[in-house]
């Protein structure tokens, strides 16, 4: 389409958005060619038509995120890092800060986190369809941040080691009751009861992946091992040794993590433990609007003081924090390569917008853990008054030289 | 000497006390030999006096520790053991909070932490004289928690483990500039010159650890690499590649923690990296009356939740937490038995009452560590955007296999 010159202004304007995010090595360029930026540049950001640059005025986030999956922006250059640097650049300028909605966001009030919102964000992103995440996840649907135990790890190793290793630092033991809050279609459900001779409740809302987690726990013949009930954290009873949640926490809202710690409190034993894996922040700030409006309504990644309402409330002690962050971003690398590979058919289930917005989507993902935005942390607990804790994390290592992912994933192939 | 009979309300009333604090099983007896509490006790706390059954009624933590010390409430069996079990029955009842100083506590202003109010308050408990540490810490005195990497470590083994464990979480290599923040007498900032080859400034605000620090410096020939400040470490200047601090922020004061963070952050370089070794709490409250006015006056071991307030405001990543609690109760039960060999001489370099209360104070830290009031923080940091920040902790426990306490103590012993 041909398009107007740009304006003196609207160049000047450009050159100023760029100063303000910090002078990032990127360029960028207008529809009629202009250019500007840093001097040596990964890449370029081309923004197609003038409304486009008023509208990055009027909310960033928003106005960067639809530009790009209308094709009104589109990114020359390799996209992940293009987007990391335009990230890092932010990041530099205001330290993950102030964190404030935009005065445009704040306009719309955000979904909340009570019972049925939950249900609804949750459908929103989860239930988009498990043929649609065959595509691109591992053989086992798993969506959360991997484990890259051996940088050369295919991605169905990675997430396998993950589970390995959040189950090493758990001291999983045959016979132990396991209860797992937001278990997504069950890999981990299924791998613990088969490689730990656990036994599992495992929670989820999402009915779509419930169908399927089921429908392979027969299969498997783990049904008697691994019950997936349909229902809320918030509504676990029981009794368990172990209490684990692997991407979950993301979801659930700060304002409901005393809540969520009232549940954790209620059904561990004496010497329960348990495990949250979650993505989180340095720095609380609430999601950027695109993010929440496209891909995951009300999420709110914790900063680490955030978190700790959970645990505070209940005197729970904090044994262990890791940080995985580079995993995730890895993860996400993996995940939208897979995609890519994948366009076609993803554009034939829904349409070209929607590829583009995925894509933004998992590469921005990537990005933002690559720039200081967000992090991956698991974090591991157990009673304040509990003695039989372990002294040492010396046997999570010793074991996992020993037991390689090879050995869960033949166990897996054998049955 | 003779005591009245104890009246009925005095016998009630204990009874209350020991049901408030949870029924710990412990017994409590009165001066005129009634006993009451736990069937099955692990031993029983003497109330020699009416009058401190009064005083414990209006300020228990102040009357009770006064009251060990000067005789007039004394344990019979094994004192770690009587003490967390009573700690344990108040963390069961309160979990640890509301942890609101009590009403008494509140008629006194605590010291504060202005530079020097802090001065004084090292010099309260620091510069007791090196005599007196030297009875009891192991040979290099270390007056932090040691590390059992093994069950059977000795405790001048287990410190250097500790170290060990510190500079493998630290990643350090020779050339590396390292800032310690209080460096007590100097055996970690001399530990990591001789076995890391690395240049370390050390700061401290006590004059006699100083002293003897720079005194062993020079006579191992280790001053040109390791420089001794007397400096608060909110002077700390110049630039390094890691900043650590070990048992210090414990003495820093919350409201101070972002000028800490700011001193971390104005000093590390761009791939510079930390951690912080402190004693914490799984629910914020402030100290005890008893410990703040006679052991550790200014004294604030911080959750974790406020410990953010050092990394939060800068975007620092947090990598790694790991809770330690388990090894600061051992730590703090060898140091009570060291103590008690040579209770005769510190009763002639101080008094008896300087002796009992010392004895409480070291094994009431034991029993606060065991019984869910104390945790011992490694946290481990680095700037959010150091993408060159280790995957795994792998490396960790390879070398801890590889490199063994036995070849750092040899080191040192051919120094």
């Amino acid at each position: 389409m041909a398009m107007r010159t740009s304006r003196l202004w609207e160049r000047q304007l450009v050159r100023r958005i760029w100063e303000a995010v910090g002078r990032p090595s990127i360029q960028i360029e207008l529809w009629d060619g202009d250019v500007c930026g840093a001097d040596r540049a990964v890449g370029r950001i081309i923004i197609r038509e003038p409304k486009t640059l008023r509208r990055l005025l009027w909310n960033p986030s928003l106005a960067f995120g639809e530009g790009f999956a209308t094709g009104r922006i589109e990114i020359a250059g390799p996209l992940i890092e293009v987007l990391t640097a335009l990230f890092r650049g932010q990041w530099e300028t205001t330290k993950g800060g102030p964190g404030q909605k935009t005065w445009t966001g704040r306009l719309f009030r955000r979904r909340g986190h009570s019972l049925t919102e939950s249900q609804s964000s949750v459908h929103h992103h989860y239930d988009l369809g498990n043929d649609f995440y065959k595509l691109w996840l591992d053989e086992q649907l798993v969506y959360t941040c991997a484990y890259y135990q051996q940088p050369e790890l295919s991605l169905a190793h990675a997430q396998v080691a993950k589970f390995d290793h959040i189950c090493r630092k758990l001291r999983l033991k045959p016979g132990d009751r396991v209860v797992e809050a937001g278990c997504g279609w069950g890999a981990f459900a299924l791998h613990m009861a088969r490689n730990y001779g656990v036994k599992v409740r495992a929670y989820n809302i999402s009915r779509e992946q419930l169908a399927y987690a089921r429908e392979r726990a027969r299969r498997e013949q783990l049904d008697a091992q691994v019950e997936f009930v349909e229902a809320d954290y918030r509504q676990i009873d029981g009794e368990y040794d172990v209490f684990v949640s692997v991407g979950m926490l993301e979801h659930v809202g700060v304002e409901q993590y005393p809540a969520l710690g009232s549940v954790i409190n209620r059904v561990l034993t004496e010497h329960g433990r348990g495990l949250i894996h979650t993505i989180g922040r340095n720095v609380a700030r609430p999601l950027d609007d695109w993010t929440d409006r496209y891909i995951f309504p009300g999420a709110e990644p914790p900063s680490l003081k955030q978190m700790m309402d959970v645990f505070e409330p209940h005197g729970m002690s904090v044994l262990d924090v890791e940080n995985l962050r580079l995993h995730y971003a890895e993860t996400c690398r993996v995940w939208l390569n897979r995609f890519d590979d994948h366009a076609a058919k993803v554009a034939e289930m829904f349409d070209e917008q929607f590829v583009r917005m995925w894509r933004f989507y998992l590469a921005a993902s990537s990005a933002t853990f690559l720039s200081g935005f967000l992090q991956l942390f698991q974090v591991q607990f157990a009673r304040a008054v509990d003695n039989t804790i372990p002294w040492t994390r010396d046997d999570v290592y010793r074991q996992a030289q020993r037991r390689s992912v090879h050995d869960s994933l033949s166990a897996l192939a054998h049955n």
